[in-house]
């Protein structure tokens, strides 16, 4: 397929927006009428710079309003027109998007209408330029593809055809299923955006919330794969405004997009793959080359996680995670990175000069550089990855030492890919020679293993980090949710694996003083926030810490008498996790969470504990405000940070 | 009245939160659950806290989900009430809030509501407790104050009456007149929030959108009135809760929350009394004793704008305004400052060391530490904003100087209030030795005057700001529009006097690369970006500044194009337009709008010279794209600014 990107859904100004199209291996831009306006040079000078960049020009829009309740009128807007395709030759394009008109008076009978468009196809005809049609979701009169395909139908021009927005079709819940129907050689041009689902005007939802087909709920793949399945074989182009992007760097954010019209491509494919292996006797539809990356790999869950640290941080860290019961394995064959062990948690300290994690530490303080994820087939992992335009990390090997395939996440720091963890062992520690006699089971107790882990994000990184793990790592959008800090509201997403082996949370708060804000800014960036371990008997666990002299986070004896108020609790269960600090949840169907946090680092990040029992299947949304604010309650006997700083 | 804040009003921790509510003077406070729950000590520390603060509890909140499908979940309910009821005991406060139920079983049939609210009631009366009860406007059956007010009506217990909050009646545009004829003992509690219209569902609106009275578009003081109509003589109590507020530092925010408070009894007692001017014979309607401050002044325009600067700075910005045509006139008679005009626009330099302009110097920067109004009766426009909680800033005077008074604005600058002009010469000019045959109409033009101004402020600046606008200086809240900078989203607040003699825009960007966030990030906080100076004759006033070398922001060829497709501009007149640089808006009714920008003092504030015609009444927010992306074309020109460094 040929791939396109509006300049509208990259930031600054027009020559910015172009180098990052091109950069992210886009063939063609639509070009957006105000960056045109706005671009301090003529129309030919975006032609050259295009042509110098290897980037086609597709599309010239939009042209607004164009039928008019009267005669007057309608010359004006014909005028209007032709002033346009006088720029669109020095432009060097030949296409100019149409949209339905939302001005009070927009004509409305469809007779009319295909008169007045037969005259503007006749014009551009002339001028050897095409016409595509597009209904607004909020047209006065034409809101649906059907509409303007009527008129497209009934002026039956060879100059005039339809414009397709997944965005202005699904958003309204109209069904895309008849667009396969369609002559492909009608449908002129194809423009795709995602967007949550949010309660608010179609209008507001256009322009304030969409986003790469990927990163939303609207079945995009579905509504491509009809358009393709008509035969379409035009550019694919996304067009995407919302208040991020507006402000995100032009650069990634065009990789951003690439990645989601790759993996849009995929899943276009998969559908139709999986319906021909349904029904086999059916003629094979036409085909494009659609992106055919290696499937996602299976993930087992988390293998070992990886902090960044200098000699004297090192110092400071182990004490830490020492407290917290972890206990040090060993060290690595031929590099200055320590590992430790609790239940299956695996936690790697890398020391080594002139290495990623030192950078790393340099950039961002004592930090998760690096987690790795378990797996059958590393191998398949990295190469979805870069098959999506992640770049693959190579680090230094030393003799006879695996080679651990890693990809950079959307923050700059790595994902590693690791073999399956065989007879209690993980690969990774062949690497280690580790000391004899250690009993790893420390306070977390036999088998507790990673349950999930929260990054920490600025704002405008949610929907890269959704993108990545989505596409990159296969994991399936879950929960957004929103969280009370006492210093304001954090947004949280939540991902999983289809086995939910592998959970992840982002989360970001645009409030300077919230608990997630604070660790970005200690952070300088973003970073791992949390690290919740599941363990198999909290209660017995936070026993085994409080005697270790871990520094548990205190809960306040009222939030006790709630749960009681709340729940049916077994009066020895309330008096432990009132002694501990134990928080607690439980789902309409009786599944229970129990939840206990250590203090942390820093602000930077901390160890959650939980215990799900009976399937409990979230993140304890409901404690969010109690752990918040005693975090804020200890963290005023810290001296003040100045964030930003 | 008695005056209230909720708890979940404000940010922070409970202790920090009872000690803002005392110090802006309130009465008394409702105890948010949450925030119990949160409080690291008991019921009984809280109470005392209070007590010390000299704060009431007048209500506890919020009990939810009361009623009951069946007899096991109503008996678990009636339990869970006892122990609320123990809670308050200790806390010492009779009445707690029962909100109607939002789960999916609800009771529907207002018998049995009546029926398991009179067990409810029952109990309270035992323990000396009260129940108000609020519908709430997403409840599952009982949604209006009207279904809330059947239940209590049915139950008629001295120990149930009804909870009303203005969000919930007024978002659903529930009409609350007949509130006024309720038997006012029977309402036992008032929740007052406003609300700008937004489009979204009923329980996002309220969760994230709520605001103080006089911040939004909800007829708050009607709502209020008819309560009081009704006889209500309980506390008038501020329930807000935004994404905004939950991050705002909590002193700030509840002066806020009381100047609100104040504006809002305001308006009651004026519709009161123009009610009684209209039907002299009707009886007086109960009375409580409501705000009564001095009426708003009339405003003029503006004098004066006066920046703060050292005498390094002071060169520069004296050349900056040479070259936009501003003279100097003279010099203060006992201070180091100096006095610039052109037209009617009056520019002072404040240099002198030691003064308030030096501290604001030392903070921000050469900036603008203060403006001036003009109307005719300065001493009571202070004398209001003194009474709606601005403090009164005091300066120091000279011998026979002019005492000017002045109030500090939301950002910490000062708004002085002047005696009218006369004669052309405003009466400040009197505290100054004016140098001998100054022509001042300058390139400008006679008669040239501020036409508006725009204050940059950062996030959360915007309500208050709005409330200062509205309550202290008597302004109508205009336009909330959007406006893309090539870097992100700015908003932007209108602010006006009815006869629009005073014009004021406050502008807020989160996204941190825009012309707005770049200003606020140079100006370390907030400042005026914008000085608007209407002209009668811009193209010629273009002309001379061009022909002195003022700095104009050059505007692309492009746009002019693009004015010619959409609009019969006379030929001379685009031409004019595309030499100098001046942008051009047409509004249906054919008056136009004319503007220039000259090119910013660094990036923190910049002229604007605007010619209306024909009664023109906006801003020109369809230019802003072109003129923002000009602004950062030009910027890029400039070192790179490491923004909050």
């Amino acid at each position: 397929m040929r791939r396109a990107i509006a300049t509208v859904s990259l930031s600054g100004m027009l020559r910015e927006k172009l180098q990052a199209a091109a950069a992210a291996r886009f063939d063609a831009v639509e070009i957006f009428e105000n960056d045109l306006l706005q671009f301090p040079g003529s129309p030919r000078d975006v032609r050259s710079i295009c042509e110098d960049l290897g980037l086609g020009i597709d599309l010239f829009q939009p042209f607004r309003d164009y039928d008019a309740p009267g005669a007057t009128q309608l010359a004006r807007n014909l005028d209007r027109a032709e002033r346009k395709f006088d720029l669109m030759q020095e432009l060097g394009t030949q296409m100019i998007l149409v949209c339905s008109n939302v001005q009070p008076d927009a004509v409305a009978d469809p007779a009319v209408l295909a008169e007045q468009f037969a005259q503007l196809a006749e014009r551009a005809g002339r001028r050897g330029m095409r016409i595509a049609y597009e209904a607004l979701a909020w047209g006065t009169q034409v809101k649906l593809w059907k509409q303007a395909w009527d008129v497209v139908r009934r002026v039956d021009h060879p100059h005039l055809g339809l414009a397709l927005d997944s965005f202005h079709t699904l958003a309204l819940r109209d069904d895309p299923t008849d667009i396969a129907q369609l002559p492909g050689d009608k449908i002129f041009f194809m423009q795709l955006a995602d967007a949550p689902w949010v309660a608010t005007d179609v209008l507001t939802h256009s322009r304030h919330y969409r986003c790469f087909p990927g990163q939303g709920e609207l079945e995009v793949a579905r509504f491509t794969r009809a358009a393709l399945d008509a035969g379409y074989d035009g550019p694919l182009s996304l067009e995407i405004f919302n208040d991020e992007f507006r402000a995100a760097p032009a650069r990634s954010n065009a990789v951003d997009a690439m990645r989601s019209l790759l993996w849009l491509e995929e899943q276009v494919r998969l559908d139709r793959a999986a319906e021909a292996a349904r029904k086999p006797l059916l003629a094979p539809t036409r085909k494009v080359a659609l992106f055919d990356p290696p499937p996602p790999a299976r993930l087992d869950g988390w293998s070992f996680i990886e902090f960044a640290v200098d000699p004297a941080a090192g110092v400071v860290l182990a004490q830490w995670l020492a407290r917290a019961g972890f206990v040090r394995m060993g060290r690595h064959r031929s590099k200055q990175v320590d590992l430790y062990g609790q239940g299956d948690v695996r936690i790697v300290l890398n020391l080594e000069a002139d290495s990623f994690a030192r950078s790393h530490f340099e950039a961002h303080g004592p930090s998760v550089c690096a987690v790795a994820l378990a797996g059958a087939d590393p191998a398949v992992a990295v190469a979805r990855a870069e098959a999506l335009l992640c770049p693959r990390a190579i680090g230094r090997i030393g003799q006879n030492e695996l080679a651990i395939p890693a990809v950079r996440a959307p923050d700059g720091s790595l994902i590693y890919f690791c073999g399956t963890t065989q007879d209690g062992h993980p690969p990774f520690e062949a690497d280690f020679v580790l000391d004899a006699g250690v009993d790893v089971a420390g306070a977390f107790g036999p088998g507790a293993a990673v349950d999930h882990l929260v990054h920490a994000v600025p704002a405008g990184q949610v929907e890269p980090w959704t993108l990545f793990s989505r596409a990159v790592l296969g994991l399936v959008p879950e929960r957004n949710v929103v969280l009370h800090d006492p210093y304001g509201v954090i947004r949280s997403r939540e991902f999983e694996s289809a086995d939910k082996a592998v959970r992840l949370a982002v989360t970001m708060s645009e409030r300077e003083n919230t608990s997630v804000a604070r660790s970005v800014a200690r952070q300088r960036g973003a970073g791992l926030q949390q690290i919740a371990v599941a363990v198999p008997d909290l209660v017995a666990t936070a026993r085994r810490l409080k005697a270790l002299g871990a520094p548990l986070l205190p809960i306040p004896d009222n939030y006790y008498d709630d749960v009681l108020a709340k729940h049916d609790v077994e009066p020895g269960l309330l008096a432990a996790m009132r002694e501990l600090g134990i928080l607690y949840d439980r789902e309409p169907d009786g599944a229970e969470f129990l939840q206990l946090y250590l203090l942390p680092y820093e602000e930077r990040f901390h160890i959650e504990l939980v215990e799900r029992r009976g399937g409990y299947a979230g993140y304890g949304t409901a404690n969010a405000p109690f752990r918040l604010a005693a975090m804020a309650q200890w963290r005023d006997g810290l001296p003040r940070l100045a964030v930003a700083a």
